[in-house]
């Protein structure tokens, strides 16, 4: 606490993201990042962008981003926004759309960051319980709000909303903003772009940090209504008029012009993901479905806790949420097929 | 207008930066950017950077380039924060320090972005008259303050303002942040940093894009007491974890460590403004001192906006603001040599 601070400031509660360890030779399945590589295409993108220009200012508006973001989910440009990470244009999207005078419907179990953007910008919320499946019921967001977000898949369940219940929520609260957070999309299930010629208050929210390997080169956007696009320019332009640096722009964009090699980290991705839930059950733990790049799983004869400290020891890292509900569970990324094999052994290991 | 908006976003009056235009051929003076490549470790440093490591999350707080920038200018790591260029730190300092019940002080002529952060943030101002030089009267910032925000160099105007008048102004606002933007400080005068010791209100804010030649990276810090950073800190783990991504912080690294190539960049650019302000001024220009890496002129007999479009034709950006008081200024970037000579040798045709 300082008395420099603005009011408020010292009751912020701000995001922990999962440990980014210093030694090298862990099997990381704790922050939900890609075990390929970015494309080659995009590593010579980036390549191709080291030299002079950089001592000019990056387009502030990335225009062929932006571009090339349109045209591959076939909306106009003025219906996408690009941000420095997902987590940024989440910040924004609280900022432009939930500072209301009803609350912002989210549920009870969904990416922790929700709760921080809504203490940094004093948005009052309600909270939905899931059910006891960890599925979201469409019927509760209803009544009053300021706003609703939604990440589906959700995290760190991994559990997959239907279109159908999306299309739901979207109609009950026509009257205010409903984001869809699609981080984990590309691993499963329908995209809410279906609803935007319907629906002028979704906004779909994507990131290049997952299916796209590039966590490390911060990009994310979203997709909506040109109504809910500029509402974030607005807030975009009065904060930082360059937040994609040139080496990101470059990067990203060879990303979204290698098709192939998306798809085919992301088929591989399920693949594994679908062989590790397999042999998961197998062990005994009961997996929550997942459409996501990663798998919540709990074992009922061993503690959560516990496991993950003890595959700590043997060098693997998975995540841990000391949270109401969901404390006997362990979020387990999806690493490559090698990585897969020696956390099943070593699991098997440690229950045997 | 849309209802979807939280309420103020529609009164949000963005900042409008500086013309990047699409065409090459252009002498571009209009946004300050550096005339010098970035330093060849740069270059090498991102080239490095690219490759599989990109599909991690960067380290979430910039570790190895805080502590870079901390025994680069002699203070503690808990004294440095950076951000994804200095717009979004003084974004983050406008959240974190200046919503008070009393206004925000700064000159009525300075960074334009000041009064749309404050807008942004619903922060009341009050705006100080620069005298008729375009000096800052250090005794104007007194009485009831919530915070002092100064730019010095003052943009666009130049103008330093002594060590003893910054000292001044913190004396007098002990209760509150006082910041301190030195985006230009690299090309003239003595740094706030040398306050530190003796005020823990003070925040001295710095970049990359223009003593740096990396206005492409988006790179900016503050450096101020432990409280200061702290408070920043807490607004940026509630925003966004992940600021700068794993090839900015590579490349801003690389930078602080070649100083030689800084030292030398920064010396050779004041040459060149000394050399053209002597030049302006035999064309019958009137040039505000400048200690910056642009020139603030105006010339008695030409209408500034008129010599701009002139300027233009011939290929030449220069910025003119449609501000009172100002609107008869030109600010003109200091380019290479080569790129001041044809700027000289274009007026003095264009006035003859």
């Amino acid at each position: 606490m300082s008395h420099f601070w603005s009011p408020g400031i010292d009751r912020l509660s701000p995001y922990v993201p999962g440990e980014q360890p210093k030694v090298a030779d862990l099997i990381k399945l704790n922050t939900n990042e890609s075990p390929d590589a970015p494309s080659p295409k995009v590593i010579e993108a980036i390549k191709a962008a080291a030299g002079e220009g950089l001592r000019r200012y990056p387009d502030p508006s990335s225009a062929a981003l932006t571009e090339a973001l349109a045209k591959y989910h076939g909306v106009e440009r003025d219906q996408v926004f690009v941000g420095n990470g997902s987590d940024e244009v989440l910040a924004h999207a609280f900022y432009a759309f939930f500072r209301q005078s009803h609350p912002l419907l989210y549920p009870d179990i969904s990416y922790s960051f929700y709760p921080v953007y809504a203490g940094l910008y004093d948005i009052q919320v309600r909270a939905l319980p899931l059910d006891r499946h960890f599925a979201i019921d469409p019927d509760d967001y209803v009544g009053e709000s300021g706003g609703v977000i939604i990440a589906n898949p959700n995290a760190p369940t991994g559990r997959l909303l239907p279109i159908e219940a999306i299309e739901r929520i979207a109609e009950q609260n026509k009257h205010c903003a409903v984001v869809v957070d699609e981080a984990y999309i590309d691993f499963g299930g329908q995209s809410a772009l279906a609803l935007l010629h319907q629906f002028d208050n979704v906004l779909v929210v994507r990131t290049f940090s997952k299916s796209r390997s590039l966590a490390g080169m911060r990009v994310g956007y979203a997709v909506g209504s040109p109504a809910l696009i500029d509402g974030l320019v607005r807030v975009k332009d009065s904060f930082n008029s360059y937040p994609l640096d040139t080496v990101a722009q470059a990067a990203a964009l060879a990303s979204v012009n290698d098709d192939a090699y998306f798809v085919e980290s992301c088929q591989r991705l399920v693949g594994n993901r679908d062989r590790l839930v397999e042999q998961l059950t197998a062990l005994g733990f009961e997996c929550i479905p997942s459409a996501a790049n990663f798998v919540f799983a709990r074992h009922p004869e061993h503690a959560a806790e516990s496991l993950a400290a003890q595959l700590r020891e043997k060098k693997i890292l998975v995540r841990h949420f000391r949270a109401e509900r969901i404390s006997e569970h362990l979020r387990i990324s999806i690493g490559s097929a090698t990585e897969c094999s020696t956390l099943v052994a070593v699991l098997q290991e440690m229950l045997s």
